[in-house]
């Protein structure tokens, strides 16, 4: 590549685009840790898009109508740094870019969502980025629908690289995206053939275009670094029918001698005399996270070219009905309506009158239901699962190329997709996903979990068939260690409701939850409804409450959750049969009660009884109930799973591991 | 379709295939559970494939050159077992047809492998036994440039649905399996345009077709209904130099009035009258799971026809030298070689005389070297991060269709489908499958990872950058809860080394393990050698052993795994100067030290001294070791994570999050 002659023939280009390229090794080489070479290879992509395509304004980063722009290709963090600070994005100052990687700078070393505005997502696992970025595009397509395309009306843009695409999630993102044609989706692929192991030859043999093509995408290519290329096909790419894949051919660590077009630039410093040499190349005689003024006055000119149209929108927006722009903005503030809190305060009044005797996830759609009536930015779904995750409600419609107004998504066989999807729905704004899959799928969907805790992006998990009450399908769809692993995730609320109003209340935490995900496990079978006696007060929200109390001396305390609450309170038949009290308590949400003070969590788990825990997963974790808050080791059981499930009906598989009212009672009698 | 006309055609071929039909609508009424539909529309697709091409001898189901059978969409368990019932699988009687899904039963709600011959991997969660059957592929690839056409020469036949092919694991599998040119893997897709929630072109617009084409395979397709149609198809599959797709053009339900074509036909019974006029429309006059004689007596001869192939193979096998046999026996078994125990003492020697300050990864390395050189078998590779995860050893050669002697795989990045296809591997025998990727990537690969443990399959994953000692990368690429998460699947070993000794302790058990999957979690970072004492016994066989005892009275006991052992002897150094008597437990193995007996265990750790726990993971789990074992709630206290990590050197990120040797000495002293 020669590279006088790029920068001869745009020079102007040039000099942004080396901006991005040295501050992207300079920061790595201060910090001594960081990826270089793809800011470098896609400095010049990046460059064109801010400059000529991107509409966003960098002093209103929160503009709902900016075109999103995410970086897929996380490890490649220094590129949207660089990009932030030439724009002139407030926060993100030239100190943050020469703290890289360092402990409370903003400039992690993938970008984190929260950290600085302009990072919509955080991305560093790969392909997270593309999938979400299909959730930013239906959420956009949703609100366009309904509040009009002088209101909506942007565009997604996405940088993926070659392992955003190899990863598994990424067919389950292009499939959707394809099926659903996101017109307003737009990849530009980081096409440098190199991966860490080597050539991507080394690994990888896919034809990428006819890959996306096959999946319904419309494919463009470019050369990476000709920005009147690049210009030419973002220009083609928009008003397509369809989402649209630029195969953008770069080369990694552009520019340096001794790194560019292997895998040595890829995670590494590229050392301070490559540097130089580089720069060099690069014809930049500036020093380090040198700037010169007239570069970064044309790049600030970039941060503020948007203003114009932001102006614009703010127009247009004064000019719908001051009921609609309320919404509109209660939607993207995220703010539950008001009517929320009541209509679910009169379910579960109704409810406790009429005492249902339903599975919990028949109970959820009793609660989505009413949901969905009061608020009009649910948007939900389930990954090929409609009717056994009771998720769809009447009259929500389908969310499709023909309706988008639809406020129902098949997901298809996607449970990942669904679950980086819900996220880039979460993160646009306006809209309110749920999703649903059996709870043991959660494993599929783990990487997408995991980052809406760490995002801090409350999107709902409607996981039923919780437990080996699933029955016949067997061990590979009976969740066991599944509770004890969502419980251990960081910043995740899991439910397991016991009853339908413990369910009602639970989805109202769910969709009242400013920062946190919400796991809700539900049943596949049947069970009463032992909230008869309406309460105002969402009891579930303090995590464990007394469902029954011991009648008579209190010598025994059992614990569970959903399904297994009915088995608790059979033993507490049979045991107070005995003469023996025994309290009964609901622990629905384990983080809400860890979250209690003390002297409350003392009052529902009170020294002296035998505790025993019930729940039909394994019992990992539980020590924590058994032991603490004043437990005694020697005098504490748990009836649960010791291991994986058996594939029989339901109540078999109870009595055959144990988990039985008559269990749990001799279990009691046994440590009295 | 013509029915009538189909059976009129070929009437033998007729009767066979509805014998499978109609075993899988009687077996599902009678439990009144299960996926009727897929059996019956694939029917024809698996008579033709089991009399006409697959390679196998029912009376010898292990017999090690058979072609493998993998029935990817699982929830057709009933095709399977109709199948194996009529071609004579000793196991497989009529009685556990009848019993389809009861407690006891072999006849699983999904094929379980280990419940019956013939099933020769679990499936059931969609896309993993396509996956597997990659791992089948290439480990007949690299036995057969082992051991020489003559004694290995098979294929692996997959049926798959299009749950399999939407999900995102089956693109891990195909990419990798086309990168590979494994041609000896033949899918037979089940092209029935229907998933559970409705039609296909709700949820999915892919081109398959275009898509495995993409990928790097041969397409083709037939009427999946048309037995010489389906034979020409096979037939022009094998001796491909790709893998092959085949498009079978089904119905699913075939035959049903009313549920044929539908979701209806998916996962319910047909219902009686319903089968009553489906058998009537096959002219079949026969009663719930009554077979005529005629036709099972047809069948039992094409499960007796390979008993010719097998005769002759063991001719060949016997013609190799006794060496070549007994090491082939020895590779099929699964038996370690016997120099595997003197070669890891002799490391374990060298390693405690030199001491070396490296990390755990780089332990893992050394280890392998030594076992990579007396274990012809392994066959290495990682996801993407082979420099990172220390895999590649000396000499391995890199498995490749130029070289299938290779015994090290760049997978690409791809953790789920490396999984996959170690699982596979394993299953195929004759191969010890381990890959790598960072601790925190198992989100990606826990599908998989799951099914080792409950099909009992000792795979090793080697988990680096384990902890927030990763550093710079941040959160997204630390691991706060993922061991947690690992050590709660049930039948699962998860090995924290503190040293290389250690770390060649865990690498012997997992390479010895009969029948659990071992995940070895190493830290980026340097760490001292502790055990400087050689000893022959393998100390973390134990689980968890005293590593520094108390000198003076014993008044605290630290409890450490990995990492933070050296944070434990730390705080120990600052306690002993104090005049605090601290016992150092290394815990590396908590699955291993819950199995040894009580008294060794109470040995370890003893009622009394104060218990300080330390991990750079979250404590979700710990109380079963900190209150268990006599140990006091009040006298017991965590130093670890209490949330998602953070970007930073790692030494700042210990500091920050308060994980050091003065903070778990502080913490002794203030319980004491």
């Amino acid at each position: 590549m020669d590279i006088a002659a790029l920068r001869d023939a745009h020079p102007d280009h040039w000099n942004k685009a080396t901006a991005i390229r040295t501050l992207a090794m300079d920061a790595v080489q201060a910090a001594n840790s960081g990826h270089p070479g793809m800011p470098m290879g896609m400095a010049d992509v990046a460059t064109v898009l801010f400059e000529r395509h991107l509409k966003f304004d960098a002093a209103a980063p929160d503009w709902a109508d900016r075109d999103r722009f995410i970086l897929s290709a996380g490890h490649g963090s220094m590129l949207i740094y660089a990009l932030l600070y030439l724009t002139g994005y407030e926060d993100m100052t030239l100190e943050q870019i020469k703290n890289f990687r360092q402990w409370g700078a903003i400039t992690a070393g993938h970008p984190e969502y929260g950290h600085v505005k302009g990072v919509e997502t955080t991305t560093g696992p790969l392909g997270q980025g593309i999938s979400n970025a299909v959730g930013f595009a239906m959420a956009e397509e949703k609100l366009r629908a309904e509040f009009g395309p002088k209101v909506v009306d942007h565009y997604t843009y996405v940088i993926a690289g070659d392992g955003c695409l190899m990863e598994g999630i990424s067919h389950e993102a292009i499939g959707l995206a394809g099926h659903q044609k996101l017109g307003r989706l737009i990849v530009l692929w980081d096409n440098n053939d190199i991966t860490i192991d080597g050539r991507v030859s080394l690994s990888d043999s896919t034809d990428q275009r006819a890959r996306f093509a096959a999946a319904g995408w419309k494919v463009l290519s470019c050369d990476g670094h000709n920005p009147e290329d690049i210009d030419r096909a973002l220009t083609a790419a928009k008003g397509s029918d369809r989402p649209v894949l630029i195969d953008c051919k770069t080369i990694i660590g552009f520019g340096s001698p001794k790194k560019a077009d292997t895998s040595g630039a890829h995670g590494s410093p590229l050392g301070d005399a490559e540097i130089a040499v580089t720069k060099d190349i690069y014809g930049w005689p500036y020093g380090p996270f040198e700037i010169p003024d007239e570069v970064l006055k044309a790049w600030r000119a970039i941060g503020a070219r948007g203003a114009t149209a932001r102006a614009e929108w703010e127009q247009a927006f004064g000019k719908l009905s001051g009921t609609k722009q309320a919404e509109f903005t209660r939607r993207m503030s995220g703010q539950p309506p008001k009517k929320l809190e009541a209509a679910i305060r009169a379910l579960k009044k109704q409810i406790s009158e009429n005492a249902p005797c339903v599975a919990t996830r028949k109970s959820s759609e009793m609660v989505l239901e009413v949901v969905n009536e009061v608020m009009p930015e649910t948007i939900g779904g389930s990954a090929d699962l409609t009717g056994s995750n009771n998720t769809k409600t009447n009259g929500l419609g389908v969310f499709s190329p023909e309706d988008r107004t639809g406020r129902y998504v098949y997901y298809g066989i996607r449970e990942h997709g669904m679950a980086a999807a819900m996220n880039g729905m979460a993160l646009h704004g306006g809209v309110k996903p749920y999703g649903g899959t059996f709870l043991c799928f959660t494993d599929y969907a783990r990487g997408s979990m995991r980052l809406s805790a760490l995002m801090g992006v409350p999107v709902t998990y409607v996981m039923t068939h919780d437990s080996i009450g699933l029955g016949e399908d067997g061990p590979t769809h009976q969740p066991v260690e599944h509770l004890a692993m969502l419980r251990a995730t960081p910043n995740t609320h899991v439910f397991r409701p016991c009853d339908t109003v413990e369910t009602a209340e639970a989805w109202e935490l769910a969709l009242t939850s400013p920062g946190t995900p919400s796991v809700l496990a539900l049943t596949r079978q049947n069970l009463p409804t032992y909230r008869v006696e309406h309460k105002v007060k969402n009891l579930t929200a303090q995590g464990a409450y007394v469902l029954a109390e011991a009648e008579g001396k209190r010598q025994a305390l059992l614990m569970a959750t959903g399904s297994e609450v009915e088995i608790a309170m059979d033993a507490r038949a049979l045991l107070q049969a005995e003469g023996i009290g025994t309290r009964v308590v609901s622990l629905p949400c384990w983080e809400l009660f860890e979250e209690q003070p003390e002297a409350y969590r003392r009052k529902v788990l009170p020294a002296g009884p035998v505790r025993v825990a019930i729940e039909a997963g394994i019992r990992f974790g539980w020590d924590r109930w058994l032991f603490g808050e004043r437990g005694r080791r020697e005098k504490s059981g748990f009836v649960g799973m010791h291991g994986f499930g058996a594939s029989a009906p339901a109540p078999e598989l109870y009595k055959q591991f144990g988990i039985t009212a008559e269990a749990v009672a001799e279990k009691v009698k046994s440590l009295l």
